[in-house]
């Protein structure tokens, strides 16, 4: 996963005078990608335990990133994916009220696209249209020809979902990792908890013959 | 924008044999962002008359392809963006019926996302759905609390339709590009009919004051 990093964020991280990397409970997810190309000791981890509501906690980072970043430095808050995206690091610069530090983001791939391209499948052709979502809204109709759900903790409420509205879903966890698996069958995710998972579901459906061909050695199926 | 290729992309355009680049009509777009990284001989460049339905080139396309790369040669397509959403790299790949050449495909960033990071805003915090088009459904509502709509040609229908459901649209041009501009003033983009161009909006309303301060140098306000 560490050559999915741009040309652009390998330039920031090796001109940065300060690197702040997230600590979820011990998982450093981010730093782990980026750890053989940076300086280690420009490293200030900042906790953040996953999954809660922290407004206090991104005003208390930016805080922290702001008195550290003296006048003239270059301070670099890495994320995984896109900082964008579901993401804590544009939680914590919604949080800079008043600072006059001057911001860049720079883009990233996230899961569902390193995904869908390990398929070797399309996202969406012309004329179609792509739905992203963290949790189903389970009480209305989707429309969308391709729906990705991050962070699919129930994968088989998502699944029987998905095809109660005419989708074809697949679930994938621990994307461009060593642990990367995925599966069409709902029997075979039902029990799985991971955080770092999501499902692709198309209406064209997966054609699950062409798409084993491709993944050789970097998807295991479940 | 050059800057936004991955590693992985570059590994592959380094060690290529050969490099499929489309011709759209003069127009290399893709070729231009690598060109500086790769040797100019191993360029092929194969015509795609943008925008019209062509299903016999694309399979044409892979047929030069397949019988370019002799056994054991790796050949590189490129593309701008990423290749499984509304590329033609990906309807290429889709005609290439049952030839053995084993396919990788390496995730870019598509200019959705290097527009929405360049604003330093959220494309979705949690619990929030993003939808991605390349032309609106006019027929019907919208309910994504984020929609990007792609080659957005027609940007004065495409404001009225997105205001009247309720979003705050933003039209972006040439992203990543020293020709980027951008509006939230449709008076400003009415007759604007550039290819590279999409629309952002939003539930949430977006920040001018703040977006203009972040913008600098990069992006040009019509």
């Amino acid at each position: 996963m560490e050559d999915l990093i741009t040309l652009r964020a390998l330039r920031y991280l090796q001109k940065a005078d300060h690197i702040f990397a997230p600590n979820n409970r011990g998982k450093r997810r981010a730093y782990e990608v980026i750890k053989d190309f940076i300086d280690e000791e420009k490293v200030i981890f900042v906790d953040f335990p996953m999954g809660e509501a922290m407004k206090a906690i991104y005003e208390k980072t930016f805080d922290v990133i702001d008195r550290t970043t003296k006048d003239g430095e270059l301070s670099v808050f890495i994320t995984l994916g896109d900082g964008t995206i579901y993401a804590t690091l544009i939680e914590v610069l919604r949080e800079r009220g008043k600072s006059d530090i001057a911001l860049e983001l720079v883009p990233g791939i996230p899961a569902f696209l390193a995904g869908i391209n390990a398929l070797i499948e399309s996202l969406v052709l012309k004329g179609e249209s792509f739905l992203l979502l963290d949790r189903l809204p389970f009480e209305e109709d989707l429309k969308a020809d391709t729906v990705a759900v991050l962070k699919a903790r129930e994968p088989e409420r998502l699944f029987e979902h998905l095809e109660k509205c005419g989708y074809d879903p697949l679930y994938l966890e621990n994307i461009e990792t060593d642990r990367w698996v995925m599966t069409d069958d709902v029997e075979k995710c039902r029990d799985r908890k991971t955080y770092m998972s999501l499902i692709l579901a198309r209406r064209r459906p997966w054609n699950m013959a062409e798409i084993s061909k491709h993944i050789g050695g970097r998807i295991r199926l479940l």
